[in-house]
């Protein structure tokens, strides 16, 4: 049987099949990049014409009161809650995925005095590791990278924060979370997850897990829109003894009595800083609903599908190309990597035709398979587009290695 | 002549009486709140639809390089930087006042070593003292607090940085931006001026004052939306050495790089953090280019006008009422304050008629000017509805008593 007809089995029998029609997909295009800027929802227009036209527009100053301002960012947290197995009052939406992580870092740091160390592994996500160099440089914290497989052994009672992504940007090779939580806590450990790459793409159980913290980020598989506000998580235990630096007037426990001193709001609203972004928040909340509505197991489920369909098919038609994802579908996230020394031109002529992916320095063609809005056609024909590239040779056109800015 | 008159004489003289049209403006509402919330601007709904439905849901990823998004900070920045006599590579829009507020003390902090504390005004806006305190709570300042008019004399050679509010939230006056700066400067000290209050409304020369930093609001004055961006200030020499310790990847020199290592971009780009938030960016450019058409100087002489012909007018009505704004219109925002012990009432009861202003605990009524959008007629009417409101004692009815959630 053809990739063509097994993928249409596949799409009659898919019960998420449906959902694609509620995403703005543009013709002509296979969209393997929704793990970078997740598609946009159809609604999503409407409802930010209502927010600017209606709320902004007419009700003005009002609408922080009567079109729910003021409560936005912990509604939005309180439905991202469940995608991430996290009680409502946890989750926090605001800032970016770096600022958050500051917030988190430094809070760890006040909770563990006498440990100073934040380990996290070489090669992480740069702005994690970024955010750590901050505190660093403050001289508030001393970053200790290791190896992914020397994790473990690197925690000792120097270490105050664990921080690490569950999912992997560049290989998608996914985290034990609950092994990893459990080894730094048993060394005195809090522990902070990057989950950008796993919200609403894979499960993840945070109380289960025991975890202290998390960030995630919006505009990825959240469908939030392009640089949306990310969130925050903090065990509920934590809440009392919690305190961060970011002290801004809408995380005080009154903002509105306007007092000379900072008194933190008593949960999650503490994370907080200057007045919450309105339309970033409203075009966040249109994309989590719908990512809700679906359910992270289904889409784990065809996420699943999707990449282990797309191997199938790249072998069907005799391409080899190096993966760096693990094998195992469910050791990863809803992505597949491929190692060779010619990615970026390879990414380019991808791109030629239509088929957008994209490329991580120094050598990795990244594919990502959003499961809430792409069908086993589209994984099917992508397959078919780089057996082609690769069979043809047509990624050393000159056009195609010379390098542009790229996301 | 009756105030009706006069505003009528006044509207038909007003350079500026064609820009109201440029701006949404809900039926029956007299808007003197626009210091708080600015309103929309009549092209915006359209520039966020392409931004959302192009940009976004037909340019996917590759909007990041197509449709600009990658350059959106420092472009508005640059755009911002005329209205307070910055240069354009020296301002760039980001993240909100609050967290830019940090980013810049903190690197005051690292560029006077030997010197922790942050000197800043009692019953400043309440954020920026909240910033300072976060900084203490990590133990890297201490926070000195001075009434306005022994700031001069809480400068000494134990201050690292003077952090003002140039146009005071609630009582409208106006620092003297310059001696302020020069005193500061003569102590050894850096400045750091929050220009919430003041950009867009009033002149502000920065450069001309030999500012060191300085940030702003994009929602008030410059009409940028709920929650905008807002935006920093760093004058060039102090680019060289600049460090500050939100050390995102989006302020990184080579953010594609995905390099482990840190290192900052070479200009005002290292203030970015997280990724950036194109939707509010958007927004925010559509206020900033209208504020700019109109021109800071016009808007300044149009709201000292307004703001004059309104005590004219409230006066020929016999009101009496407090001011807390200086009586001179040089030496104030664009705002008028009044103190009464049911100012809460009565703004409620203004309201009710329409009349938006806002109150500002314990006992401020507060009512802004905003001048792009605000007619004679508007200031007249208002005045009319104040000293009714005053004369008949409707503010007394019980339920204007009742304390809401207000802005």
């Amino acid at each position: 049987m053809t990739a063509e007809r097994r993928a249409a089995e596949f799409d009659a029998a898919d019960p998420l099949a449906g959902y694609r029609e509620r995403f703005t997909l543009p013709e002509g295009v296979i969209y393997l990049d929704g793990n970078s800027l997740g598609a946009l929802p159809k609604t999503t227009p409407e409802v930010l014409r209502c927010v600017v036209k209606k709320e902004w527009g007419e009700g003005l100053i009002r609408s922080w009161n009567s079109a729910g301002w003021f409560e936005a960012a912990g509604r939005v947290g309180a439905k991202i809650a469940p995608l991430v197995g996290a009680a409502p009052q946890e989750v926090i939406a605001c800032d970016s995925t770096s600022v958050n992580l500051f917030k988190l870092i430094a809070a760890a740091l006040q909770m563990c005095p006498g440990r100073k160390v934040i380990l996290s592994e070489s090669g992480n996500f740069p702005t994690d590791l970024y955010m750590i160099a901050g505190l660093e440089a403050q001289g508030l914290a001393t970053r200790r990278l290791a190896e992914r497989e020397r994790l473990i052994d690197a925690l000792d009672s120097d270490v105050a924060l664990l921080l690490l992504t569950h999912v992997h940007y560049k290989t998608g090779a996914m985290h034990d979370m609950a092994a990893l939580t459990r080894a730094a806590h048993e060394a005195g450990a809090l522990v902070l997850w990057d989950l950008s790459h796993s919200t609403g793409a894979v499960p993840v159980d945070l109380n289960g897990a025991s975890v202290d913290f998390a960030v995630g980020c919006g505009y990825k598989y959240l469908c939030g829109g392009p640089g949306a506000p990310a969130f925050a998580f903090v065990a509920e235990r934590h809440h009392p003894s919690l305190s961060q630096p970011l002290t801004g007037w809408f995380g005080h426990a009154a903002p509105f009595a306007f007092s000379d001193d900072y008194a933190p709001a008593p949960g999650i609203e503490q994370l907080l800083c200057g007045t919450s972004p309105v339309l970033g928040l409203a075009a966040l909340e249109v994309g989590v609903d719908l990512i809700a509505e679906i359910g992270v197991g289904r889409l784990h489920q065809k996420s699943q599908a999707l990449s282990e369909f797309f191997l199938q098919s790249l072998d069907a038609q005799g391409a080899v190309l190096e993966c760096v994802s693990p094998p195992d579908s469910g050791a990863r996230g809803s992505q597949l990597s491929f190692r060779h020394p010619e990615a970026y031109a390879i990414c380019q002529a991808l791109i030629a035709r239509g088929v957008i992916g994209d490329f991580r320095d120094p050598d990795v063609l990244r594919l990502g398979f959003a499961p809430a809005y792409l069908s086993f056609a589209d994984i099917a024909a992508a397959a078919g587009h780089l057996a082609a590239v690769l069979a043809s040779g047509e990624w050393q056109r000159p056009a195609f290695s010379q390098r542009t800015t790229v996301t």
